[in-house]
């Protein structure tokens, strides 16, 4: 055998991967790595061969992955143990976290959906694998099919992010869109989506903003260099949005949106700190991510020298994330054939991350006053006693009611602890009838 | 000194980094690096050190860069041969390929932004890198700070291109939107726009597509693992695009965009190919790139398996392109400190280009007819005798002639070809007055 020949012997042997879970993504992943075989053959330098995937149960019918009943197993353990490459795709903290460690140890990279886990105990798993120098990938863990962590670590990498705001949970973008569009209530709207298959039977985890908290966790790691986990993450859901918040918001010209935020912002003590944080927040219709439809998913970054940019796509669906996951297999496998690793974890910036209370958003408010003179003045003072400045303020009266008028007041930046206790001391106000919205404002 | 000590030393050793070319986005690149050193060290494992930077001459105040003036020289061939990376951003066919190969065999890796080299010689300077072992990279050789080869190349690369749309010419796009907004004809917006700043004195290479052409070849190439280049694409620039033009489009609730094409599509002989092209379009003004707006690039990348996917951001500018030029330094840095290399041309799918002629486009046609029975049936006719199908077809007769009517028509999917024959066919047609407007239909 000459050298040559010996050479594309060994180019020839295939990498052996191995399926956690085969659920919707992991039935979309096996069944593409089948039918794209050659491709992925040639992109890579080597086949992929699909060695055994895990499974609860064994007995179901699996033909739509294209792989035969002998593949299928529940030993999920065992199979690890006799891969190159690892795709779990079962999602949850166990027994992904111990299967991935397990992989590592056995010198297997591993390519990761999982956005729970990543959120929680991502530092250690990074660790791991650099201990064992092999990959660990997580493009599909946020914004399913959009390429953005890839963008984030990598073609960033020599800039420095400011903000990054993001529609990263379809389900709540599905159900404040059609608020937005037809007039709906949330308890209507979230069951319509439900009914269509945009939110699942107990929508918790979506509409109380438990997803997008934890890619809000992952999204900053990356954009700050620092080690954000998901009970760093303020959170507020949207059940407690309402048709009427929808409207007002309308009335502003601006639509509400779920946003995963991460921002460097200054500390009170001069240093940096960033906030992290998942609430629904009204964006002006001009923003590029107010056209984001039903349950597509953006991100919008700003960077120092970027400056603005925008990655659009479908945030969720089997082959959507399937595509996010197999291009990390291909970019481990590629590492696997020609040497190298993907970047480490990078977290030497340290950046704290500021309580909610300190973190400077600003303030929409809608408020029912009574129609007589020194009103404005009397809210005024109470904004100014607090150090909020208001940047907008507008009084109509109600056509139908000449003793009561609506006050929309839009703050400047200031603390979210200032701009809470400036809310509550107005709805004590006497002149105060009641306060019917309130929501921060971001964007602009 | 121990094993420890020994280690770090190595680690702290700078890489040295060799600027060709110190204009707008050199001058950039040097600045952010000069004031990152910190960041970029961190984010590396080693600091990088500009070693040199090769200027036309001389003499003049480089202050902007943060560099000192010995760093100057006009010697770039020497310059290339002491550096571990080299960042090529003159631009242009030569010296730039001499000292990029120079630099190859030198064993420096090389970050360009050289869409018309890449364009015109991408295949024999990537297989110059292999041979040395090093890497080229180019993310802002195309659409400028927008992360957008790296999701091609890396995040897709488990996944099936289907179709490519972008607005990559900054300047076209800018003088479309004016004539869209304004109402303007192309020669008045093209002066704004170069008082603006955002065209160039002589702005051929923009507006005749030339810069968007050799764009589609990098993203034809990296979209469908095949070579292209830039006298493969069809081009067509947007001077001939008239104020009545714009005005039909928004009739048809579309715009006119400048368009880089990319799409697979079926031969005659049934096997695949590709269409690279670019040429003023109508696209419906709810599509995503309709709002691209002013100078901002975006490229719309639809995949078999990720879906529709969309990227936004400046497609130039010192310090955005500077962002994604230094993207890359980090990457390749990276490279050079942990081993590796990042992806080499992939092209094993080798489709072939397809003669526009046997390309699959849409028409829209606006045409003066004499207001009398027979007319449609006779240009109906006309489209049948080319077996192209008509999709929509309007008819409005002028309010102060009552013997002239407008029909407009907006055809399927046929042959540039059939289309062309077509318009010429009607062109002739004694009930025709004459065609007042033409223009390809996409992103339907």
């Amino acid at each position: 055998m000459s050298v040559n020949a010996k050479h594309e012997a060994r180019e020839e042997t295939p990498l052996r991967v191995a399926l956690l879970g085969c659920g919707v993504v992991g039935a979309s992943v096996a069944r593409l790595l089948v039918e794209g075989r050659d491709d992925f053959a040639a992109r890579i330098g080597r086949p992929l061969d699909v060695v055994g995937v895990a499974v609860r149960r064994l007995g179901r019918d699996r033909r739509d992955t294209g792989l035969p009943d002998e593949l299928f197993t529940t030993d999920a353990e065992e199979l690890v143990t006799r891969a190159d490459i690892v795709v779990e795709v079962i999602g949850g903290i166990e027994p992904a976290r111990s299967l991935i460690l397990r992989a590592f140890e056995h010198g297997a990279s591993v390519v990761t959906a999982n956005k729970a886990l990543l959120a929680e105990d991502g530092p250690r798993l990074y660790e791991a694998a650099r201990a064992h120098g092999v990959d660990l990938y997580y493009e599909a863990s946020v914004a399913g099919a959009i390429p953005l962590l890839r963008p984030l670590r990598e073609s960033l990498a020599g800039d420095d992010v400011r903000t990054v705001l993001g529609i990263v949970n379809g389900t709540t973008n599905y159900v404040l869109d059609k608020m937005d569009s037809t007039g709906q209530g949330f308890a209507e709207a979230v069951e319509q989506a439900q009914a269509l298959g945009y939110a699942e039977a107990d929508p918790t985890a979506d509409v109380e903003g438990f997803d997008a908290a934890a890619k809000a966790a992952i999204l900053a790691s990356l954009a700050f260099h620092s080690r954000v986990t998901a009970p760093d993450v303020y959170r507020e859901g949207i059940s407690e949005v309402t048709a009427s918040d929808v409207r007002a918001a309308a009335e502003m010209d601006c639509v509400v949106k779920l946003l995963a935020i991460c921002e460097r912002q200054q500390r009170e003590d001069g240093g940096q700190g960033i906030s992290v944080r998942v609430h629904p927040a009204m964006i002006p219709r001009s923003h590029p991510l107010a056209s984001v439809r039903e349950a597509f998913n953006a991100v919008f970054v700003e960077a120092e020298a970027a400056g603005e940019l925008m990655f659009y796509g479908p945030g969720a669906g089997g082959d959507p994330t399937a595509s996010a996951v197999l291009g990390d297999v291909v970019a481990v496998a590629r590492h696997r054939v020609g040497g190298g690793l993907g970047p480490a974890e990078s977290a030497y910036a340290d950046l704290p991350v500021l309580p909610m209370g300190q973190t400077r958003t600003r303030y929409y408010l809608s408020l029912d006053v009574a129609d007589r003179p020194g009103v404005l003045a009397q809210v005024a003072e109470a904004f100014s006693r607090h150090g909020v400045s208001i940047q907008q303020v507008r009084q109509t009266v109600a056509a139908d009611d000449r003793s009561s008028a609506e006050l929309v007041i839009v703050t400047h930046r200031a603390t979210d602890e200032a701009l809470g206790a400036t809310v509550r001391e107005i709805g004590d106000l006497d002149v105060v009838v009641g306060v019917s919205s309130v929501m921060r404002v971001e964007g602009e």
